[in-house]
């Protein structure tokens, strides 16, 4: 999994009967202590996630293994919402 | 999903027989903002996506998770038109 | 679905029994005007292609979507030679 | 696979259930010496790595070809623990 | 399938039950030429490949298409070995 902040929504009417209706987030790819790149990608979220928290990402055929994306054409997933990211004994992230 | 903003069309004649027929959409990938990028892609349309509008693109397998393209060699599919791109409760895509 | 250049072949006689005696095609990326990068890629033809055409390329799972490619480890097929390419009403490549 | 170097752990409470429990460590992606990269992964443990330790990381979908992960959201594991490399006779990583 | 040089070997004591015991070879990912990148892989050898032979590198859910690593969580594999590479008429590589 990757690393992605929450910073937005994305609406789309003219969409795949198999995902209308599900909540497109805005994710902008992050690292592991939150510091943001350019590469944004469009999740489907499993876990209720918030503008602003940082997510973990699943992506390709593994973003298909849940009830709500089970058969259906997304390649990019929201499976987790980060608390705390520690690194050698060092807390580098904590969710706010 | 990533965004890709539709330019164009492909013309293939000698195809492999599960796709022959189907739209070939030229798509640029571009960002949240729809500012394009170098890379282009060849992705099938499912949702009837117009020149000029920016789509959400699906990749690898889940490109196959429709009737359209089960079992077909194709990675990359058109899932859905972006209406809308809303970062920090602004409004930064609107589709015209 | 990439957009490659054919530019020759690759022999291989120590190969997975489940390719041998495939045409293993040597492929440059290149993109949408056929500007090539040094981006190289062996590809099993689907489509007797010829050298110096633009072809679509699949790649991952989706490339043994075909009778020749299932159940075989192939990761990049051709599955078309582009005819024409057209962008905001220009064609801006067409096969010669 | 690929070499990733182990150096912390990743906390996630608000995470999809078919993940919940695992151990996720965070993994930075490096090359075959064990010099690091500013590539960052979050990997599911099969095998008790620990802090400092180089990992093989296997991707995407055979990221699930384990009892562990099968059928659940998960695209990276961790599948070994690098003991040592040899390039051209010389070993260049022995595990400390 | 992508061209890879074969440059040594990975030893893992601690590694899954499905890949134990299988030869891990480490590659450089090179081009047509087998001019070697900065890009190192471990792959699974499913044709007794030699150190210093080029070799065709299978990736992602393709690599399980084997009766060795079906099922097993590998997404790397040689499927085989470059004799030659011929491009617009000229042999651009030979093994020796």
């Amino acid at each position: 999994m990757i690393f992605g902040k929450v910073i937005g929504t994305v609406v789309s009417t003219q969409i795949d009967e198999g995902i209308r209706g599900r909540k497109c987030l805005l994710v902008q790819v992050c690292n592991h202590q939150g510091k943001v790149s350019n590469n944004y990608l469009v999740a489907i979220d499993l876990v209720s996630a918030g503008i602003g928290e940082m997510a973990l990402i699943s992506q390709g055929s593994s973003a298909r293994q849940t009830e709500i994306t089970d058969k259906k054409p997304v390649d990019c997933v929201i499976v987790g919402i980060v608390d705390l990211v520690e690194e050698k004994n060092k807390i580098i992230y904590r969710k706010q």
